[in-house]
Parts: structure tokens; sequence; C-alpha cells
């Protein structure tokens, strides 16, 4: 259950973004503690004042003071960033507004107890707010972090992302799977062992039917992530890109009528706590917002078999992590 | 918002009954107060052991010894019998097992201050026990009332279900349909005044056409619950049943398709406390399976259409009411 | 089943044409005749060459040659022009492409006998070309018609379009709701006429709610249907409009569901001679085309919705008849 | 085209079924000509009497009379028998109405010219007669074939039926895949280069999550449909079957959403002669019925699925070629 709830993952892909593009100073402080499971991190992204699937609409910014960067600005549904734990967050930021538009982005290194740093709120997920994990809204007022702290250098925030999307959501898209054939499991065993107008559930109406499509469709959004990962592991990670929007759309849409089944198929219980299925409907149901949007996904599926038929085309659409 | 979560439900349905049912004792005890809103009352049907929406399946029996009747069994999702003003409960039960199925049952009126009724806890809906109305988890242990607490008469609860039925479902999707107006205003709102990819998002991919086919449905809906409402109040009750099945059915999945949609457009303020969507959609959910699954209205309405063309047909499916 | 190809639409339309804005001449000429039934006549907008859904589009261009049009552009579908009964077209052109936008087109009346009109082929619909009635492809080249054959003046054929929209998708609308109803019958009476697995098709896997959900999408399309009628005699015939596109969206898609549904209860039989079936379903599939595709009308219904919560709003999308 | 109209496909399956199962007499005077192109085929299972996705059902009788069977009933569909190079059919058949349910049945090898074969007319497909090939409806009126023209034995019908299913149904998945593929090449191709509301169709409304969606379900189909093949190639044919009848389910319903999506973006030409779309369409629709329609397959799939969780089961379903 706490996986879909993507309680897990800001830790590994902020630790692979360390790995990747992190100095030997930025590793020694925060990436070893992490991995030795001693501290806990965030990754900051997401604002309430501007649509962040477009992650060219990110306002909150830095301004460099001497040594320092300044930062002030507004960001919500930081997952883990309640955790006491957490020490550190990695946050997007806009240093440079008058580069080109996916160069004015940076990625800098902001300590959880850095004066300014203001925790807001918690963010409830249908009503949880998944304490003490979190999903927090804070805000940064006049944070103040050493010019150090930039990752990679300014203006390649963006460059950054990208090459923190991909395993993260296949991860996510696996452990849907796995949801999907627990949720096809409770179904058939409710369905073979109650009673109803005579007869089990599972001979009721059309019960065969919807017992059928959920094997269907698990078994075919298995293949595409499988698929997937093994282009992430193998091929071009530019090709693997679109398969990536692909799964990200497909499976939670497809998972989530499979929980929806289920549920239905326990009658009262599927919404109780007899049953893991509200749960996991719950944190499915953020996987179709969460780490891009199912329509953004879309949108970079079509567009890609698009441009095979276009002379030139608009600039590639630019979409996020979180 | 609490509506749609079926909390006001059950009062209205028991005073009608009582008022339509009940003896004139009966009706001084119970229907008085209840209308002067001094208690509050609860409708105890569905039972965890059984498939209960099939009506016949009830098991928790009734025994008469001398001048009392002897209730043994268990019933979950009682609606409002946490209520600490919760004083009276109707109880369907099995009386007379060797009756022919649709004349086993009968309605018992059991105060909820009667020693062996057991309250066990309180069933969730998506993690939340709705406290302190509650839909409670209980038990019968050797509970005696008298004799004379038996509505309308032995064998007579189906009887009784059939007259209860119509009205709760036809609030039920009136106010739906109302959450949907809601669920489609903010979803506007939203779409016309947040901006990505450089445009308002009521300008991207597809979401003008979900705002016209949320529009259509509601439209639709709306007209086939009011000419429900209207056969209920002018023609033949058993000719209205049919349509009170189509809307129970068509009505709440629907407007959950807008909640749904509605949550999308909002990212992840959809489903935080930010908005009321993540409320209506729970309370919605429960819809689909409370008063009778989908299925089972579903098969109401096939088996009606098939019946013009069949010359003998199975007996009535028998559905219920909770 | 031939009204459900369009073949009786074109005078309909065109009479009505005739009768609001045709002078006392063009009535005695042509609307006469037609009333009579001793001609037949055609309506000829969609070309070749540009999306015609976008009336905009319209390239054939007329211009003023002393007290002559000429006219010179290719159109195609053009139903009843290859009916040897048909005399006279109703001819959308462009005479005015310095005027506002809206303003650049008229309507022209054209004897089909006119030299210069070149009859290039019928257009086939699933492999049918619907003769003698036909959809006719053709060209204008250098045809000459008299300066007063213009309908209404020069700049106002959008206007023209307006008028003549409403009431033709109204009764495509209900004729094809009727066919729904045949097909649902011709679906029952198989379902429970014919046996597999021991069992009559009705009770097998979930064709019971397949019947179930086409009697609810008649009963709601029929009553959205019947409103639309009403909107159009008693009301703003603005207004009118919004329901009209709601109508042409939704009953078309209903209807073709029912159909298809009702082809494979059918089995191969569903596809053959031996049901009025597959003919029913290529009528009514070019529905969702002609007269308007789906995707505009949602457009419509969409952006009516929006323009509640906005403040400005681009210009009306202008779509058209044919 | 051709392919998709199920046009080659009775040949590939009778080599087969002669190669397996026939003696060398048999071989040598049918499976030579057949290899070596001089002779086509037909396979008559189905039938206009019974529901005949339910083999069982299958009524025409053949008995011995001295040497020769002597067969009567009427069969139908029965494609490739209009040709006048069709000498020879498969005829399933009764010959043992007191056996088991599934040993009642036999296939015999009938020439078309033996006296009492008698056709009676071509089925049309959507209208069309698919001449010279044709999907004949014939009776057998007393036809005499010498005893030895058995394949295999009598009651082992259903046994040839078995190892007839998979690779026919794989072929016909991989062409329609292939269909799917053009279709939205074409799709694509028409939505860059047409103008409507002033922008490319590519760029209006859902247009681009059509597109999307359609790569997608390709994707997911294609690798199943790979998986199943291998799985037939590789691994236990019994298991296959399973995953031939999702395929059987699942493909033939995307690439019909595809084509018709693509149908739809060309407007009036999709139902046209101007585009292999309206073909496409009614070829792949008769695949959702013919060799087991939807239901059936589904039905297959879900009894598996649920066969995990029962202890005893009801005898497997029983299902059809042809
Ligand atoms: C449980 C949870 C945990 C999260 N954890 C993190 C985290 O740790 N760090 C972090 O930074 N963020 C996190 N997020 C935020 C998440 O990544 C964002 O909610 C998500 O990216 C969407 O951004 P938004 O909410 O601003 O939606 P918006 O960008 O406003 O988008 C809302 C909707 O607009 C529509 N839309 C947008 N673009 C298009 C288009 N091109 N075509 C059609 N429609 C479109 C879609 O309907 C979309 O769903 C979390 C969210 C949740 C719910
Ligand atoms: C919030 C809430 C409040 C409630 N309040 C009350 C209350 O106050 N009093 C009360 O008595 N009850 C109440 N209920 C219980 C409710 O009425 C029952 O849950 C409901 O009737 C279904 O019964 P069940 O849960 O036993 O499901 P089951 O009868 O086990 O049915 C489960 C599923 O089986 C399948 N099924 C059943 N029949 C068919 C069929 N013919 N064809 C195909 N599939 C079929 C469907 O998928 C169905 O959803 C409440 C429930 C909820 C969730
Ligand atoms: C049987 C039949 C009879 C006909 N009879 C007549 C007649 O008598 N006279 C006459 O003038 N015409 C007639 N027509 C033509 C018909 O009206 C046109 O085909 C129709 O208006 C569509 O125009 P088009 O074919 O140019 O499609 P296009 O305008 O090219 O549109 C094709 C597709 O583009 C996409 N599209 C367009 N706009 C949008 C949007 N805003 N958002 C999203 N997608 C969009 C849609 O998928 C649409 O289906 C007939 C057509 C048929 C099939
Ligand atoms: C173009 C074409 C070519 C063909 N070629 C051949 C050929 O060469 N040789 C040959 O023998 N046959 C051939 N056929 C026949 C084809 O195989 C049959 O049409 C098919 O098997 C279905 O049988 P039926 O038509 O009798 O339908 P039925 O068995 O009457 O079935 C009709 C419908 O009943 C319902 N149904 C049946 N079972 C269930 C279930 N378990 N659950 C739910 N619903 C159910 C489904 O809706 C199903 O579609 C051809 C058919 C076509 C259209």
């Amino acid at each position: 259950g706490a996986e879909v709830f993507n309680c897990a993952a800001p830790d590994t892909g902020n630790m692979e973004v360390l790995h990747k593009y992190g100095t030997e100073a930025q590793k020694a402080q925060w990436l070893e503690p992490l991995l030795n499971g001693e501290i806990r991190s965030a990754y900051a992204m997401t604002e309430p004042g501007v649509a962040s699937s477009d992650a060219t609409n990110i306002s909150t910014n830095a301004v460099l003071d001497g040594d320092e960067w300044v930062i002030n600005g507004e960001k919500h549904w930081i997952s883990g960033a309640g955790d006491p734990r957490c020490k550190i967050m990695i946050v997007m930021v806009k240093t440079s507004p008058n580069a080109p538009t996916h160069q004015q982005q940076s990625q800098i290194l902001v300590p959880t107890s850095t004066p300014g740093v203001e925790m807001l709120r918690p963010m409830t997920v249908f009503g949880e707010d998944d304490a003490p994990h979190g999903h927090m809204h804070l805000r940064f007022n006049n944070v103040r972090v050493p010019k150090d702290n930039i990752i990679l250098g300014e203006g390649r925030g963006f460059e950054i992302s990208q090459g923190r999307l991909g395993p993260g959501r296949i991860h996510h898209c696996m452990r849907a799977l796995g949801a999907a054939e627990k949720a096809l499991q409770l179904l058939c065993e409710r369905a073979v062992s109650r009673t109803a107008f005579g007869r089990p559930l599972a001979k009721l109406g059309g019960n065969v039917d919807i017992i059928a499509n959920a094997r269907m469709a698990i078994e075919m959004n298995r293949l595409l992530t499988l698929k997937t990962a093994w282009l992430m592991d193998n091929i071009d990670p530019k090709e693997a890109r679109i398969w990536i929007s692909m799964i990200k759309t497909t499976v939670p849409n497809a998972v989530l009528q499979i929980v929806d089944d289920a549920i239905q198929m326990f009658g009262g219980l599927g919404v109780s706590q007899d049953t893991p299925l509200a749960g996991m409907y719950k944190g499915l149901r953020t996987l179709r917002l969460a780490d891009g949007p199912d329509a953004v996904h879309r949108m970079v599926v079509g567009r890609h078999e698009l441009r095979k038929y276009m002379q030139a085309d608009a600039p590639n659409a630019t979409f996020r992590d979180g």
C-alpha cells in the first residue's frame, strides 16, 4: 500500500540526481547519509500559484546575493518534507528569467532547517495527510543558501529533470500492476465465494466479462511496461521517453478500473476498512496526477506520432517530475 | 456534502414506513418524536455474512417466545445507529423460514437501548467513519422486543420494502445531479483561470470535449430523473420502479465521471482539502453500492425489457433498500 | 431505412430557405414545383479541397460579370444531385473575399441544367452509391446564372445557414431514435429465441446489461431530443442551437452503439442481408459526419458552457449545414 | 484489404487439418492439389438454425448407410464455397447423437460437386457478396460420400477443431494490427495536412489524444499478439488457447476503434471510395463475430481466471472455428 502513495519516491530520485550531477562536496554532505539511511530528502517543484505540469511556469525565484542564493516563493505537495528525518530538499527555482525558456530554471539544495523555510500545512489526499511523511505546503521567505548549493550549474534545471524522469515512473507502473493483480485476486475470491440470486457472484450478469477484461488489461499493460524497462536499459533513453509516457498514461487508468471493479464486487466492504481496496484506489488515483497528469503524457505520445508526418514542429513539450 | 453521504437518508424512509404501515401505538411512540426531530432512527437490513443485495439472503432471525420476539444475528453498515440521538431501528429479520421465499421476512421495531443490542464498530468509507452519525456494525444477542413491535404483520417485510424504495432513490439522484453541477462549475472556473503550455487549460487537448460531455450527461440524466419523479407522483408506482432503477444506475455513474474529470482538471488540488471534490467522490462512489448496486438495477431494467418478448419469465428479481 | 441515409433531407431544408428568404419570383419558379413534388433539389456546400466543417473555408467563387454570376469550383457529397428529377441547387459560394470572415459567403440558385455544371461521379457510402439519388461530386466550370439568383443578398450566406440548421437535425435525431427502438427490438427477439451453452442468449454473460444500457440510452436521448424540439418551437432559437448540437452529438453515437450491439447479438446474420442492421449502421455512421461532425458540435457545446465563466471569448464557432 | 475479409482463411486451416489428421489417400487426393494451388477448399461448420458459436449445437447429420455417409442439413457463411475453383469442403456433422456431448461430431470430406450439394445463395457482408469467393448458404440433400471420407474417425470432430483454432486466429490478429497501422498513418497524414478553424486538424480538440490512444492500443495489442504467437510455438498449446482468446477479443475491438477514428478524421471521405477505411471497417467488424464472437472468447478468459479460485468447475466451454 505505502508505495503506491508515492511515499518512497523522492529519495531514490534525489540520490540519483546527486550521484549523477552532484559535486564531490555535495555528495559527501548529502548523498552519503541518504545512502546510509541516516536522513531523508524531498523534491520541491510544484507550486500552488501556477499549473505545474508545465514546468516553465515555475516562479519561485532565487537571486544571487554575494555568495548566497536568496530564495522566495511557495511550493506545495512536497512529499516527505513533513518527516522529521527529512534534512535536505532539492528545489526547482527560477534563476535566469531572461534566458531561453528552458534555461531559466536551476535546482538548488536547501537544508530543511535553513531559516526562512516555513512549513505551512500538510496537503491531504482524499482526507489523509500521510503523516508523518506528509505532502507539505511550504514557503521560502528570504531563504539563504551558499552559492555552491546549486546542482550542475545555472539554467540546467530542466536538464537534470530529464535525467530524473524515467526510472521512477517505471517503478510506479510496476507497483501499480502489482496492485492490479492483488485487486483481481480479491475480486475473484469474492466472486466465487459469495452467492446472490441463487448463483455465485461470478456467474451473475457481466461479471465474467469484467474478470476477463481485467486479465487482458493486466497482461497488455505488463508487456508494455516490460518493453519500456527494457528500452530504458538497452536503448536510447530518448526513445524510451515516449514509452514511459505511454505506460504513465495507460497503466494507472487500467489499474484504477480494476480496483474500481473489485470495490464494486465487494459491495459495501469494497469502500471499507475490511479490504485494502479503498486505500489502493486513493493511492492510484493520485498517480494520474503526480509525475505529470494523463493529458500531458498523452500529448507527448500524440505529438511524437505526428512528428513523423510533419516537416517542422513546435518545440518539444516540456513536462515534469514530482 | 453531507447528503451525498447518505446521512439524512434513513429517517425520512423510516418515517414514511411508520406513517404508511404503523399502528396507532407505533406512531405515537416513534413517529411523533421523529417528526419533532427529538430522536433519530436507523434501518437495519444489510448483513456481513450474506450478499445483501439479494434480500432473500437475510438471515438474522426472530423467533416468537411468548409475547416477545427473540432476535439473533449480525448487521453492518447501519447508518445513523452510531448517533446517540438514534433511539429506534427498523430491523429486517427472517420470521417464517418455511413460507414462500418472499414471505419469510418481517420488519420489527427495535429500540437501540434494548439489552443485547451490541455495537461492534463503525464501518469506514474511504477511511472515514462519518462519526457521530456512523455506519455501524452491530450484533443482536437474544434481543427481546414485544410481539407488537412487528410492522404490518408477519411475512410482510418485502411488501414494506417495496413501498420504501422509490422516493429515497430519486432524492439521492437529485442531490447527485446538484453535485455534478457544482463539480462542472468548479472545473470550468479552473479551466479558464489557469494556464499551461501557453494557453488556458480550457483550450488544451480534449478539455472542451470533456466539458461538453459533462453538460450533455447532466442534461440527459436530469431529464430522466424528472420524468421518473413525475411518474412516481402521477402514474403507476410499479411502472416507476423501472425508471427508478434506470436513474439509480445511470445518474451516479455519470456524476462520478464528472467529479473525476473535475479532480483531474484541478491537478493535485483535486484530491486535496482545498476542493470539495475528493469528498464528493467518496460520497457518490458509495451510491453505486448502497440502495442496490448498479448490477442489480441494470438486471431489473434489462429483465423488464426482455419480458415484453417472453411468454413466461422467472419470478421477479427482488432487491432491496438500505 | 431510406431516411437515415439522409435521402429526403435536402428538399425540406431547401423549401424552408426559399419560403423564408426567397423573392416572389424565386418562390414561383422553384418553391411551387418543389412543394408539388414535380422536381427535386440539392444543397451544395461541401468541397473536396477544404475542411468543410468550417464553412469559412468554402472556396468556390462567384464573380459578378454584368448581370450574371460566374461560378467556378468543385463540390462533393451533393445529395440528390444524381437524381434526374433534381432541377435546382442552392450553392454556397464565396462572393466577397474582402468582407469580414462571416460575410464573405452567399447562396445562389443554380439550375442543374446550366452549361458548365459537370457531374464528375457519385461518392459511395460504405460501397453504395445510393443511386439514383446519389451524393454527387461535381464541378462548376464558368457556370453563369442571372444576378437575381442570389438568395437574400450578397454576404448573407451564413445567416441563411443558421436558419436552416435546426429542424433538419432534430428530424435526423428523431429518425435515429426510431432506428434504435427497432434495433433493440430485434436484439431482444433474437436474445430470447436463440440458445447457446444451454441458455437463451438473453441470459448469457453481460447481455442483460447490454439491453438495460440500450433502454437507458434511448430514454435519455429521447428526452433530450424532445426538450430540444420544444425549445425550438417555443423559446429563443439561439438557445436551441446549443441543444441541437447536444443531440446531434449524443444521439447518433448512442444509437450506433445499440445497432452495433444488435449486430453482435445476431452473430453472422447481423452483418448480412437477413437483418436491416448493417444498413442501419451505414446510414447512422454518416450522421456522425454529415451536418457537422461530432467534434464540431461538441466544441459548440463546450464553448457555450465555458462562456459563462469567461469575460470575453473568441468569436462564435461557425459551422454548417449539409 | 482482401485478407481482413477472411478470404484466404479456410485453405490454410484445411491444409493443416489434412496434413495432421488425414490418411495417405486423403492427402494424395486433396492436400496435394491444394498445396499446388490447383484447387481451393471450404470449411463448413456454421448453421442458420442454431447458435453456432456453441459448436455442440451443430445439427447437420450424417448417417452411415452401407459404405457411405448420407448427409442432410443446412450451412451458411461457408467462405470460398462460391469460388468455381473450390472442389472440396470439410464439413462438421453430427454422427453420434448418443455419445457424450463433445464426441457426437465428426468432420467429413465432401467434394462440392457431389450430387445433393445445393448452393442456395451468397451471404452479404454490409451489402457485399465478396464474389467470386463468396460466403455461401448451402444445403445438403441426401449427399452421399464414401465412408473413408471421415477425418481421424467418428466422434473426433471437436478434437480436430481444437488443433485448427490457434494459428488462424493469430494470423487474423496480425493482419488486423497491420490494418491499424495503416489507418493510423492515414489519420495522421490527414490531420497534419487539413486545416479547420484556423489550425491543422491535428491541433483541434481531442485529436492528439485520439492519436496517442491509438498508438498505445497498437503497441499493447501487438505485444500481446507476439507473446501469444511465442507461446503457441514454444509452450503448451493448451495454455496458448487462453492467450488466443485474449487477442481474439481485444485486437479486433482496438483496431475497429482506430479505423473508426480515422473515418471520423477524414470527414465524408472516410466512408467513401477515396479511402480504404470503409472497407477495412467492414472486414474487421466481422472479425468480432467469425471464429467465435467476442463474448465467447471473453467467457473462456474469464472462466480460466476463475478456475484458479474454484475447487471444481463446470466442464470447459467449447467453442469453435469458422
Ligand atoms: C500525492 C502527491 C504527491 C506529490 N508529490 C510531489 C513532490 O514530492 N514534489 C513535487 O514537486 N510535486 C509533487 N506533487 C505534485 C504533482 O507533481 C502535481 O500535482 C502535478 O505535476 C500536476 O501539477 P498541478 O497540480 O499544478 O496541475 P496543473 O498543472 O494545474 O494541471 C492540472 C490539469 O490541467 C490539465 N492540463 C494540463 N496540461 C494539459 C495539456 N497539455 N492538455 C490537456 N490538459 C492539460 C489536466 O487536466 C491536468 O490534470 C505531488 C502530488 C500529489 C497528488
Ligand atoms: C455508506 C453506506 C451506507 C449504508 N447504509 C445502510 C443502512 O443504513 N442500512 C442498511 O441496511 N444497509 C446500508 N448499507 C449497505 C448497502 O445497502 C449494501 O452494501 C448494498 O445493498 C450491497 O450489499 P452488499 O454489500 O452485501 O453487497 P453484495 O450483495 O455482496 O453485492 C456485491 C456485488 O455483487 C455483484 N452482484 C450482486 N448481484 C448481482 C447481479 N444480479 N448481477 C451482477 N452482479 C451482481 C455486484 O458487483 C455487487 O456490487 C450502506 C452501505 C454503505 C456503503
Ligand atoms: C452521406 C453524406 C451526405 C452528404 N450530403 C451533403 C449535401 O447534400 N450537401 C453538402 O454540402 N454536403 C453533404 N455532405 C458533406 C458533409 O456535410 C461533410 O462531410 C461534413 O460537413 C464534414 O465535412 P468534411 O467532410 O469536409 O470534413 P472536415 O471538415 O475535413 O472534418 C473532418 C474531421 O476533422 C476533425 N475536426 C474538424 N473540426 C474539428 C474541431 N473543431 N475539433 C476537433 N476535430 C475537428 C473531425 O474529426 C472531423 O470529423 C454529405 C456527407 C455524407 C457522408
Ligand atoms: C464473413 C464471415 C465469414 C465466415 N466464414 C465461415 C466459414 O468459412 N465457415 C463457417 O463454418 N463459418 C463461417 N462464418 C460463421 C461464423 O463463424 C459465425 O457467424 C460465428 O461463429 C457465430 O455464430 P452465429 O452466427 O451462429 O452466432 P451465434 O452463435 O448465434 O451467436 C450470436 C451472439 O450470441 C451472443 N452469445 C453467444 N454466446 C454467448 C456467451 N457465452 N455469452 C454472451 N453472449 C453470447 C453473442 O452476442 C454472439 O455474438 C463466417 C462468418 C462471417 C461473418
